[in-house]
């Protein structure tokens, strides 16, 4: 089994701005944690990030992953076109967000995402992408 | 380190009723789960559920547990006691929704419990539990 | 066939407090009349008043009536929680109002609990409940 | 006593089209039944239907009945028209539906009629004509 | 010159009730007093009176009049098509209500003809009429 | 019997600014008019203009005129003060406005005047204003 | 196969009125083009129109045609009636617009017809009666 | 005279939690010190607390005090019912809050109870509640 | 210390206009009553009334009171100017109304000076202000 | 005469995703029939797809078509970037839609690009493109 | 050339309160360094400050300058009456801001006057004056 | 020092399209005179320039200037992305506007930067630019 996790906008800035929001570490640590974590599930997993959202879009497309942990970063909020990819392909979704994305601005508590997405974690920092990660895992193995 | 976990209104029909919504566990199964999933973890799991507010409010006053797993079913939509609750106790809890609520009608896309909360994990059926649980007792164990 | 009448928050005071908006015929009063009112009918009629809107919930779990005749009072334009049992139990019901819903403040015209009953019937005064009754007698016996 | 029911827009269709909505009983069967309904009431029903919302309204004005029943359809939602002609002549009112419009379209919760009729009853199919006659047959005996 | 005066949905009702908002000149008194006052000003007045919202629309199209003063009645709040057929003939129009609209319900707050008329006044009973027909013709006069 | 004529805020650019918009009539060319129409009309004119919110309020407490006819200027729209005086002197007002301000901004679409007002006339110019005060010397003679 | 070519209210003006808005083309040119029109694609088309919402509903009931094509004027923004006879038919229908809807005023942007119909044309003046004729024949030939 | 002083949910806590927002006194304290005020009015203070909104509203309807002072605490935001409960009783009451709600999150801006008493008080700390009672036996006293 | 209490817009009206909804004590009467209960309060209490919004602005930013109630009238709804005062000066204030706004039309609910204030009393007449005070000269004497 | 035909966010995937929503046929299918149908009317056709916003916006900005017949997807309801460009280059251009977006979620009601386009042709499948491509070349040849 | 610089209400505190927020500049101090300003740029600059809206309309209507800059306070966000005395005189204006009035509350985000203003600058301290006397300057040079 | 100016969506088109809302200035001009301008202000101008979000988004992330000045075009209105972006790097940006926003739609009146941003500057045409980066240098060699 392959997971595709995708961190979009501004996610590349990870562990270099903002720690007292995100934490210190940095996209690149996060990556490879998911990895291992990704072994010890006995998952391949796939790691990509852009500040595109034409690029995330047709990263959905063309993946062969049975699943996907998505932060859409800014593009949760605003990104009709990432909803309609993720819809148009299946591959079921989990949706995950290391802020706890409803004690922020009004703005950020609408996600065009969750609808089309298995389920969504929020809040729990790094973790919420490890927990994004088994919860799919599982999922798949149930369907 | 204990866990308390709440649930909330209608979820002692968990099992019995809309099968197709909510899967054939019952509450007795789910919560005899959690608490073997504690053990894993090395948590106490104490369980609770009631279908009145002022019940949860007042569990909430009472526990001593280090953190609270909680899903509250319809209240989670209406109670600002509930919310109120949580916040003045300042145990940290996770929410916890078994469906997605994102998906369903719109006066279920507002949770009172969010932003008192650390973080919310919804759609992943009685998984979600077991997210929360993992989520709260790593969130505790880091802080 | 059984039918359960629910009587919801501050329906115990009717017929002693605000008669120019409810008459002065009594709670007891009025259950006595549609228990007679069912056996002209050739049902069983059941009453339950409750001011928790906790203890409703449980009623509506726990009865094994084939339809449910409810006047939830307030607790119409403000529960989540009676509709999601309303909707779990699956028993169909008939919601009813003495007074007419539409003619009074804007927060009494939404009902949480119409959309999950078969119908709804208001501004009869006392007679809605016998019109329910009959409505929903007349229901279950089609299906 | 002779009650007046009227009939709004596209309920000449009625048992030609959407069975699956409105059932297959046709206007001039429902018409038939109304009026037994009314000799067992031991008052005389007289029918109207008409598609023209002004047709509608003069028909309210010229009409000698002591009540009416309605039905406006489509009319129900939009027209301020036919309420004030209701609310002119003073004549009381039941308003009634079919279907249950609290479990359709948002704009189907909306009534300009009710709010100047004595009740209103929805959602018990043919039924929803005989209740209203029989609510308004009581409500005009005890008035 | 000719100024034709329009009476809308219910305004055939005048003066037989509801006395206490409309006073007891019936329409027919009405549209006599409005003539002599068009004789005063030297100008043919010519009434129509219609419940038909399309009725009304033609009689727009169809008029040779210099001027219009229509008191649309409830079709004010709901009738773009009449707005539509004003704007389309592009004769001046006045707007008129007897009652003042803004202190009534809100619906009653909005008027879809009042942007395509000339003005619009409100309030005074009978008189707006003839402060309308005034109004246009000192209007048509100076244009 | 003396009427009141207040204009209000920027009114005293009448004629010298926007006259494509207001005409070129002076707003003492206005008030002279308006007094020698209040002599054809055997009422005592009194006219004043404002540009503060507070004078406007102080000269309708202290008036000792029967009837008031306002155009409050840009004040219309945002003064609950002024609103309030008048309703506390129950002196009768007319409200008035030369452009119709229902095809301007949304913004001046609401009067809080005008529920406390008899009745309101816009969009005749300065004629306005005299079917304003004939308006009100009806209505107070009729009274 | 019959297509219904319906036009609605103020329709009848086409040409003589507003020719910067709509052209010179009568509604009687506009017809007969259509027939035309219907000719060359090999369908046999009938032409309707009328002001009043009751007739329009009226002949949708009893049109034998396969396919509509409606401009309802002003009733697309306000007519549930025409809606509701246009799902009660199931006759497939194609709505059009000459001016585009979407760049006049905000309550022209809403269409209650457009949900019901298979699809919407506006903008191309009388070519997007020919296009929607043209739609609705493809449509129905490849059900 | 007897006074009933409710406090509703999570007003428990007070004193032990969030000392920051409520102080240090709990809600004994706060009894006694009321009841000591009382004295002094020449009142009886009765004091009575719960964290369930049906015990609250069954507390209205049976208690035999002259006013009641409430701070309901989260439900002064949400409960219908308790607001109908003292509507229904008709003792006169006093909304009572320690912190000023205005200041604080959009939902609690809104109180359901404000319409049905006599009158509010927010932002006094502790001393809101003597400034209430005091208050209320002043109205008492005057009626 | 020294309180001072403003009475904003048609407050000078007091006890000659309205008596149903403000009583026969005059602004004068009320003054007076105010400064002996100041003096029984140990404070010395400056009054001011404008009707101007701009004065109010200044006599905030001119006084050398240790606290000030104010009851603005209808700028309370309306003024950000006096809110922003109260706030740049930082002296301690005390809303109040002497009718309960929550009963009056909705924008009369919204207060711009509420969340500027310490605390907000309405709806107890007269003795709104002395509370006010009171609560006033207490909040001083505790901070 | 060219025609340049933009397919926006997602357009790739046609007909290998969502057959029961968009049909088999795949955008190459598409586009070798659309430049068939450009050559039976007598103008060049030229295709673009791009799932990025920015290209998109860049591919209007350097077109030399005549017209342009756009379906820009999710775009459509987000991008005020593509309406932009449209509007600046001033090139005639349809919009188009598959399926009839005034069927689905509401957020897709909403087009920022009608207002800056000749039209908008929605629900026709394929055929959209074709009576798009049709519309707007007769649209250029009658300018 | 000479340039009217508004500043409006509560900004004759500048300086004295709340200097976290505005700075310890004096108004005077502010004046000197904008006439200072002026002579470098070659425009003779007058000032101007009050706290009555009145007062600033007044002023408005009699300048003699060629520009003006406005710094309304809150009447910015309140005021239709300043607005429009600027759209009457027609001499252009430039809005200036000394915090950045869109992070503040959603109340402050909304400004009548920028509509009528040739634009706004707001954010840069005491320096937005000088920005918005240079832009206007430079504004009225080349127009 | 050195301040990046980014020039967002479409604005490559400056000058070759849109004269009358934009003036003749090419894209080119502006960053050459923008240049000139920084010379004179002693500080070093990068100009950059994208119709893609994710590139700005990147060139934000990217960039070793002091300050932003930043025209996002259309993304102004619809990118929490390159809000986020502005919020991550913490380098003080000023947004600026050629065109006034607040006199064009509705939608343009929200700007998702202008929170996260030192202030913004509109309505000056080219002129905004050499504001926004004075004022940029000016509050950096404040800080």
């Amino acid at each position: 089994m392959k997971i595709l996790i995708i961190n979009g906008v501004n996610m590349d800035m990870l562990g270099t701005r903002e720690p007292e929001k995100y934490g210190t570490m940095t996209l690149a640590d996060l990556e490879r944690d998911l990895k291992t974590c990704g072994s010890d599930l006995g998952v391949d997993v796939e790691t990509f990030q852009s500040n595109s959202e034409g690029e995330i879009v047709e990263k959905i497309h063309k993946t062969d992953a049975q699943g996907i942990v998505i932060n859409a970063g800014a593009y949760t909020h605003t990104s009709v076109a990432i909803a309609d990819a993720l819809s148009a392909v299946k591959t079921p979704a989990a949706e995950v967000h290391m802020t706890n994305i409803y004690s922020r601005e009004d703005f950020r508590h609408k996600s065009y995402l969750a609808p089309v997405c298995v389920g969504q974690i929020s809040g729990f920092g790094a973790n919420s992408y490890k927990l994004g990660l088994k919860a799919l895992v599982d999922f798949i193995t149930k369907s």
